[in-house]
C-alpha cells in the first residue's frame, strides 16, 4: 500500500508560509502502521497541478492533499481532481445549505464565491468539515484514492482523524487494533535513550520504538498493533514496565505530558502553591507555567529580578552573599528560592540564576552556567550544572526544564 | 529556469521533524526573484531516492537538496549522486584533511564513518561548510545541476548564502541587482495591510510586495531588482517613503527587527531603564524581552503577579482598587505599572491584567480583555482592548504585543 502526501498553495511554496501539515498527517499514519514514500509540495499553478495529480494518481494508492479547497480562484483543487478523473463538477444541495446556515450563524449571507466549495467531481464521497466552510472529499483517479482536505490546520486536523483515517482503515481491510502510546522523558538525548533501551524490539517485537524530540524533552513512542484489544493492552503494560525499570526518573510523564504541564499537574493534585524566582530564565518558568489553563490555581509570583539591586530589594537577597559569592552562584539561588517564598506565602518555590550568554561568562562560570535552588516547607536544596548548548535561546530553555525538573521531583516526594 | 527543493530524511518523513529548510531555502531563492515549482520530501529509502533524482534531473534545471550527507549508513546522497551521474566516488584529500582538523580541534580522531563524507562524485564541485564536518557539493545530472547541502540547519543556511546562491546567480547570467527589503508592523491583518498598500503595483511595478506573517506581528516584503544599484537604492527609497506614509505607527521597524528587539533597542538607545508587572501575560514580555542579548542593560525586573496578594504585597495595588474595579480594570493596572516602577527605581513600567482564558470570562469582561498602563517620569497611561482570538496561547501573544507596542510608542516620543 503506497501512501503520499500532498501539500498545495503558493504561500507555502514562496516560504511564507511552512507547511506544518505534512508533517502532522505523517506521524498520524503513522499510529496507524502507515508511512508515506514521499511528500511533495507544490504552488497553485493548474498545469503543475494537473501534472502531480497524474503521477500520483499512477503511483499511489492512497493520496493525501491538503490545500486548494477555499473560496477563491487560486483555489483549484476541485476542478483539477475533477478534470484528472473525467468527471464534471457537481452541486451537492446539503454541502450549499450547510454553507449558507455556517454565513448564516454569523449574520451574513453567504458570498456567492463560498458557493463553489458546495461543488465536487461527480463520484466524490464528500468529507464533513463541522469548523469551517470548505468541505473535502475522497476520490479515486486510477490506480489512487485521492483525500482532499482543507490547508487550515485545525480543520484538517478535525477531518482527518473523524473522516480520512477511519477511511484509510477500512481500505486497509486490516484485523489490527492499533494504538501510540507516547512518553515524556528529560536528561536523555535521542542516542543516550535508544542506549538504555537496547534490547527493547528483542523483547516486544510488535512494538515499533521511536523518538520525537521536542528540545530539550523527548518523547519516546511506541507504536503497536494486536489482534485483539486485550493483548494490546497487556503487551503495552509490560512494554511501560519494562521501559520504566530502565528510564526510572528520567521520565516525566507517561502520556505525553510535557515537564511544565506535569509540574503544573502535580502542583494541582498534591494543593500546594508555588512561587518563582528567575533571573536568567527571564520569565521563561513562568511562561510556561502559565500556557496551561489552570495554572491560577498554584502560580502566585515570579519575580523576574534581573539587575542584583532587584533581588535584593525583593526577594531580600543580602549584598554580602552577592559579593563574597557572586549573583550566579547556590548561595544566591538559595536566597532568591527562600525570599520568593516569604513574599509570596507559597509552599514552594523555585529559582534560577546563571549565564545565558552570548557574552557574561567567565573561565570560573563560563557561558551556560545554571545554579537551581527549590524551596519547600522544610528545606531548601541547590545545585549547579554547566550546558555546553551555545546559544542564549536554548541556553533559557535547558535550564528552565531543569529548574522544573527538579521541582518535578520534590514534589512527587510529597507523599 | 525551473527550480525544484529536496529534502531526504526517514524523521522528516515520519514527522518526528519538521522541515523548515525547504521554506527557507524557497524564502531566500526568492530573494533573487526565484520560485520553486515544486519541493519534494522523501526518505532514506535507496530506490526513491534514486527514482526521484532522476525525475528531477529530466524535469528542472536547479534542484537544491538537503540532507542525506552525515556520516552514517541511512545518509545516501553522495552515493546515489555519483550513481545518477554515471560516475564513481572520489576521495579528496584537502576535504580529509579538514574533516581530520575538525575532530583534532575538539581533542578527538576522526571516526572511520566520517572519512566517508570526504568522498564525492567524480566532476562534482564540493562546497565548503566552515562549521561541521559535510561538505556540500553541486553536481550536473542530465539537464539538472544539483546543489546537495547538509540537513542542518545553521550549517545549510550559510552554505546556501556564501556558496549555492552566488552559484546560481552566475547560472542565470543575470544582469540585476536584487534586494529584498523587510518592515515589521503590528496592528493591521495581512488583508487590511494589503488594502492600506492598495496601488502600489502600478506605483512601483519593479517592486513585488509580500507578506509573511508572524503572529501577531507581520513582515512586509519588497522584493526588487535593478540593473543599477543606484536606481535600486533610490527606487526603495521612495517605496518605504510612500508605505510609511500609508502604515503610519503601524510600522515596527524598517529592517525587520521584531517588536521586542525594536522595544529593546529603543530602551538601550534612550538609556532609559524598564520594570514589567504582569498577571494574564505570565512572563510572556519578561521572555520575550530577555530573548535578545543585551537585555540587562534595561530589564531590572517583571513581577509576574498572578495571584491578588502578590498583586498587594509586591507591587501595592490597593486592596479597594481590586475590590472597587476588579483585577482587570485599568485602574489596577495604572497601581501595578506605578509599583512595578517605584520598586524597581526604573523609568518606565508597563502592566498587564486580563483574561487569557479559556476560562474566567463574564459578559462585562470576556475572554480576550486585556488592561494595560505605561508609567513614565512624567506620566501613567491606561488603555483597554478585547482581542477575539479564543486561544489562551494567542491571547497570551496579542496581549504582549499590544504591551510592547504601547510601549514603543511612548519611548519613541522621548526626544
Amino acid at each position: 500500500m503506497i501512501v503520499e502526501i500532498l501539500a498545495t498553495g503558493n504561500e507555502l511554496l514562496s516560504g511564507a508560509l511552512v507547511d506544518t501539515n505534512s508533517a502532522y498527517i505523517s506521524e498520524k499514519i503513522g499510529e496507524i502502521g502507515l508511512m508515506a514514500t514521499r511528500q511533495t509540495l507544490v504552488g497553485d499553478d493548474e498545469s503543475v497541478l494537473e501534472s502531480t495529480f497524474a503521477e500520483l494518481a499512477n503511483r499511489a494508492d492512497i493520496i493525501i492533499v491538503t490545500g486548494g479547497l477555499g473560496p477563491t480562484r487560486d483555489d483549484l483543487s476541485r476542478e483539477i481532481a475533477a478534470r484528472s478523473a473525467g468527471v464534471e463538477l457537481e452541486l451537492d444541495q446539503p454541502s450549499l445549505a450547510k454553507i449558507e446556515d455556517f454565513f448564516l450563524a454569523r449574520g451574513k449571507k453567504a458570498p456567492q464565491n463560498n458557493r463553489i466549495q458546495a461543488q465536487f467531481p461527480a463520484g466524490a464521497e464528500i468529507l464533513e468539515n463541522p469548523i469551517g466552510t470548505a468541505p473535502g472529499f475522497a476520490l479515486k483517479i486510477k490506480r489512487g484514492t485521492f483525500f482532499f482536505m482543507p490547508g487550515v490546520p485545525a480543520e484538517m486536523r478535525k477531518m482527518l482523524k473523524e473522516q480520512v483515517l477511519p477511511r484509510i482503515k477500512k481500505m486497509l481491510k486490516d484485523p489490527y487494533f492499533y494504538e501510540c502510546k507516547t512518553i515524556s522523558s528529560f536528561g536523555l538525548g535521542e542516542s543516550a535513550l535508544e542506549e538504555r533501551l537496547d534490547g527493547f524490539s528483542e523483547r516486544f517485537p510488535d512494538i515499533d520504538l521511536g523518538f520525537r524530540a521536542s528540545f530539550p524533552e523527548v518523547q519516546v513512542k511506541l507504536y503497536q498493533k494486536k489482534r485483539s484489544h486485550k493483548d494490546l493492552v497487556n503487551e503495552q503494560q509490560a512494554a511501560v514496565n519494562w521501559i520504566k525499570e530502565r528510564l526510572g526518573e528520567k521520565i516525566v510523564s507517561l502520556d505525553g505530558k510535557s515537564l511544565a504541564a506535569t509540574v503544573g499537574k502535580l502542583l494541582i493534585d498534591k494543593k500546594v502553591t508555588l512561587a518563582v524566582a528567575e533571573s536568567c530564565t527571564g520569565g521563561l518558568i513562568a511562561n510556561l507555567l502559565t500556557n496551561n489553563a489552570g495554572s491560577s490555581e498554584y502560580f502566585i509570583l515570579s519575580a523576574v529580578t534581573y539587575a542584583d539591586s532587584a533581588k535584593q530589594k525583593i526577594l531580600g537577597v543580602k549584598p554580602e552573599t552577592l559579593e563574597k559569592y557572586g549573583a550566579v552562584s547556590e548561595e544566591t539561588a538559595k536566597e532568591m528560592a527562600a525570599g520568593a517564598r516569604r513574599l509570596a506565602g507559597a509552599a514552594y518555590a523555585i529559582a534560577t540564576t546563571g549565564i545565558a550568554g552570548p557574552t557574561g561568562g567567565s573561565p570560573e562560570k563560563p557561558v551556560g552556567t545554571i545554579c537551581i535552588a527549590c524551596a519547600g516547607p522544610d528545606s531548601i536544596i541547590s545545585k549547579r550544572y554547566h550546558f555546553a548548548f551555545g546559544k542564549r535561546q536554548l541556553n533559557k530553555k535547558i535550564f528552565t526544564a531543569q529548574a522544573l525538573d527538579i521541582l518535578r521531583r520534590e514534589l512527587r516526594s510529597i507523599s
